[in-house]
């Protein structure tokens, strides 16, 4: 029986700021990204979203970012590798911190959005974030795009991996996603993105934005979308996937 | 053979900016309590603080805050009890994650500033710093200001507790610390303050700024001033202790 | 015929998080207070916020707040008169600058939540915020409650004060904001909102929560509720007042 | 008569934290960069440095950064122009008010660090940094390093600029900085920095570390080093300049 992880990032809300549906998305992915303060959420937003998502049995990422409210973590940032490492340190504690008050546990690193992409590439930050895993608790995982060096760097280094995949995202025939100043980065459709995600599953290959049918191994899928329509995504997936018997549960 | 803790601020160094004497104070103390980067410090100094605290078995402490590193934490704020055990919660946990990095530990938790006043006589707050503790680890003592109502709270919750006193600090009969707008609220001769520490551990009295004699319980002494000459007083203090024969330890 | 000023905050967004729905909001006022960065806003958002302000000819405030965006300004804060005064001027000037940059200028100030509160009884604050203004530009006038010491403070000091009343707040005989804690706080019907700010323009009396008649001298409303239903309220008493012939537009 | 304009980075204190000795520059300097709370300098810190400065009749610079406080401002940052913009409207605009409150006004704007390094080489954030000056107030001087194509831009765009050199850098045959990651980056003996420095004024020649003559012309010399030994830097160049009858005033 085939089963899937869906993950989306949560807890993004910060003091009196709501961001997205947490209440609705936690019912529906089972692997949650969590926000860690230092591009969005906070102490009281983490806890309460910790403590939700144990109740369902979610598994808990610490969704670490560059130090960086004011630009929601999504500028490149040269940061020296002594200073990153405090920070995921230093982000992934606060984390564990709540997650042991919630009675549970943080399972995976997934790192946000220009840090996310900028380790996805360069070794001198991805070898400075696997480190820090490393010297936090070397049994955390570390959550990065599918088919980057990055995951391999951390494999070598003794990580283990989940590989994702961007369920409404647009992929190069090189395996990367399109670039969102191009036609095709984002797909909007909830049922053919289901679709593509189903066939995905069933196949392990995913059509490039020319039609080449990419081999890619995963281990996640990513369902959280920067559209109003990501709740809406996240359920035609997670709806398709039971009818067709695919198990929604955390990555082994 | 008796012995006694010593305990200061250290880690509060932020950015590019320096504070304190670290080296020299890590040569006298036996309790090094850490800041969160809520007032002070920042992950970078953060790690670099607790590994030099655990290369000498110095204990290490979370020296949390209220959110406010404009003004260094010294300004009382009216935060909920939800937000403060978030945020207790948050500061403890990095910290932590900051020890297994070092490959040490967290062994207690000393409020701040305006926050460790506040605490020390209002009920609302200190609930929400007990019940944050016990959330986040049942086993970190508390350390707090020697006869205040916030200790024996702690103990009827359940948390081990270490009443400090202040070598550096005038008390009132009543056993308050002077208010530092009134004079003797700061001793500044480091033999003199040396020589009354010294009669404290043997005694267990102190003397109040009016003569009388106060017996207080302590398990450690604050040798943080915020006098430039703090480390001198350390010194002072630790020379004559071991002059005398009573071990600098942390506290059992 | 009869005019009157209606306020709200605006600008209120902040990175990544929306708040408030600006662009409807700036139809139906004749005053802006803009959030400038201390408890929302940010420099992009204010610029904007401005601009959208000045094209419209509305009045534009500074809606300066306590350091503490993580608590959104709501909690008191215990500051010194010297922090006070430089982070009124920060925020004046940094507003100043956005008015020079969208060729408008800012007419007033409005301290915001715990500050507001805060200075509405309390002296010492409200002498530094006073202090302040002068400082930075002795033209710009206090938006402050009707009826509160702070006022006339001002007025003694020789600022020019713009009193304001709340419309979907209820009043006690005394001519106090019913607290949040207790029944009756807030008003949640548009209609009767509106029928209750008319009879205000018209005859300067608003009742109170037990009937009483209070007379109130006001130069401004404010239409800025923390329910969803913020733009309707404001939309019913502007379309209300539009029908009776009385000019929204700004204090004189 | 020859005079010389010196600046030097001033106001980079922050709450409890102290950097420099900005009593002692203060009688040395003719320009002061004061730091506009981005990367360093709060609201109080900022009105005292201000009226120190205004004291002495020495000329006024908003020293505008980053976002960066947590790596004070040092480390490059990929920001939008319209974030760029608004960031340093808002940093001028707030030195404004404090200069207002202060009886005095400001004269220039330089850019700190990472910016500072950036925009002198990147035409991008350039024209930001630009467009925000001309936006909120078109006489503000810009203040770069000599022979970056950003004074010439700058000039272009209508500003007026003002080219500095760096009285303890080494400089490439090429006229740009030694990097600091090579030997000769920094000089350090302040007799022969002085020295250099009144050829410099005397001959508008300048000697690379090869030793070929470059002719730079600048309008200022900034005295700022990272080094303990700045003050001692500063006051050699003043004194040598002041016994060789050039006059130290600010840029005309």
């Amino acid at each position: 029986m085939a089963s899937v992880d869906l993950n989306s990032d949560l807890g993004e809300s910060y003091s009196a700021w709501k961001m997205g549906d947490d209440a609705a998305m936690l019912e529906l992915v089972s692997s949650a990204n969590i926000a860690c303060g230092f591009h969005a959420g906070d102490p009281a937003v983490m806890l309460k979203t910790v403590r939700n998502a144990a109740a369902r049995k979610i598994a808990i990422g610490a969704h670490v970012s560059y130090p960086d409210r004011a630009g929601f973590g999504r500028r490149d940032m040269d940061v020296t590798a002594e200073e990153l490492i405090g920070d995921i340190i230093y982000q992934v504690g606060a984390l564990q911190g709540m997650a042991r008050a919630a009675g549970t546990e943080v399972r995976y690193v997934k790192p946000h959005g220009a840090l996310y992409n900028h380790i996805a590439q360069h070794e001198r930050q991805a070898l400075a974030v696997i480190r820090a895993i490393k010297l936090v608790d070397p049994t955390l995982m570390l959550m990065g795009l599918a088919g980057t060096p990055v995951l391999a760097l951390a494999r070598a280094e003794g990580l283990a991996v989940i590989p994702e995949i961007f369920a409404d995202r647009g992929y190069t025939p090189q395996g990367l996603l399109v670039s969102r100043r191009e036609p095709g980065a984002v797909l909007h459709d909830a049922d053919q993105v289901a679709e593509r995600m189903l066939k995905f599953i069933r196949t392990g290959m995913l059509a490039a934005n020319d039609g080449t049918e990419l081999r890619i191994a995963a281990g996640s899928i990513c369902v959280h979308g920067d559209s109003p329509d990501a709740v809406n995504m996240a359920r035609a997936i997670r709806h398709l996937f039971v009818a067709e018997g695919i198990t929604v549960q955390p990555f082994a």
